[in-house]
């Protein structure tokens, strides 16, 4: 089999492909390095000299597969929009491309999130990033008055929760039907124009004259 | 082994949490009629005599495990609450029973929910009726003006999209510490409060002053 065998990043690109397939045609569970390794017509102490350790082979994985994912969050939150559309280009833009990925290849897509599952250690430094930036968009509707009475750590346990099928695959893929661009912007409107705080509602559970009526 | 043999339902019940051991020991896949008749000391074609089909089985093994969430969904329906707190209750009851389901032993609930995707044409009634419930509820809701500009079907949708750590099991497993009843409580009053059809918004994308700031 011939590689290019100058070119470091050729050969990682191709051992990934080479899982890629495994993963795709077998599913996430237990795929073994020196398979991968031989798919690619090398050794498995070879394997070692492109990635210093399953672990690291995993997070290049990981890695490639969040890359336009994360350059998506920053571009949007660098960008000047007001925050309630930078929270809606934050899942919008994200979401389709999920969604595309899982069109383009529905057994692949479920069999890459059951291998994010599996390395979960890998996978969580992503999530992390995702709730430090959709928490400065958060954080920049709160110095505009949104979400009175709510400290930004609530705002952001809040969020999370109600877009779940616009953010998390499992969930996504169950609800592809309804989880469509012009709902999350009713879902994000929701949330800007109707999540404040109502205490007297909350302490003694009695219903309460919605704002509309008030305005 | 002695058995009521006198006591169809009795028998019925022991076949039933003979089948609940097994799930529990081995997971969904695969359950086998003839080990569960087995494990209470009878043949598949005596099994036959107390469920008439394999299906007839799980349907009865689903009706045990939606009895009570669907007493409570009749019993908050016919009450005489206001609509929002229908709604609260309406998911707050029954995700408090299914999350003491999950605690009391996490690992046949994960296995009770596996099974129910493999016969989810089983399922898929009692979820149709946990929809037409709620829409009841909604149209109670839209009947005394909320949700302005909206259709039921598209509340039912959005409301659906926006609950799902509280109603569906495998999203509320996974965020067990901020699906509390205080954030649900929270996530109903802001659908409430929230939801309100804004076209000029969803047409130019442009940022709105908020009701909030109106009012």
């Amino acid at each position: 089999m011939s590689r290019p065998l100058n070119d470091h990043d050729a050969i990682r690109t191709q051992l990934m492909d080479a899982a890629e397939d495994m993963v795709r045609a077998r599913g996430a569970i237990n795929l073994s390095l020196s398979e991968v390794a031989a798919a690619c017509g090398m050794s498995q102490s070879s394997f070692y000299r492109y990635f210093a350790s399953k672990e690291a082979f995993f997070e290049a994985i990981a890695g490639r597969w969040f890359e336009e994912l994360n350059q998506i969050m920053e571009e949007v939150v660098a960008s000047d929009l007001p925050p309630r559309e930078k929270l809606y280009e934050f899942f919008a833009r994200r979401v389709a491309i999920k969604r595309a990925r899982f069109e383009a290849d529905p057994v692949l897509f479920k069999a890459n999130m059951d291998l994010g599952e599996e390395h979960w250690e890998v996978i969580r430094g992503y999530v992390d990033l995702a709730d430090h930036y959709m928490a400065v968009i958060l954080g920049e509707a709160m110095a505009e008055g949104y979400f009175p009475g709510y400290d930004l750590d609530h705002v952001v346990s809040l969020t999370n929760l109600i877009v779940q099928p616009f953010c998390n695959p499992f969930v996504m893929m169950d609800m592809i039907r309804t989880a469509t661009p012009e709902n999350l912007r009713i879902v994000i409107n929701t949330l800007f124009d109707g999540l404040v705080a109502r205490q007297t509602a909350v302490a003694d559970g009695a219903n309460v004259t919605p704002l509309r009526a008030i305005s």
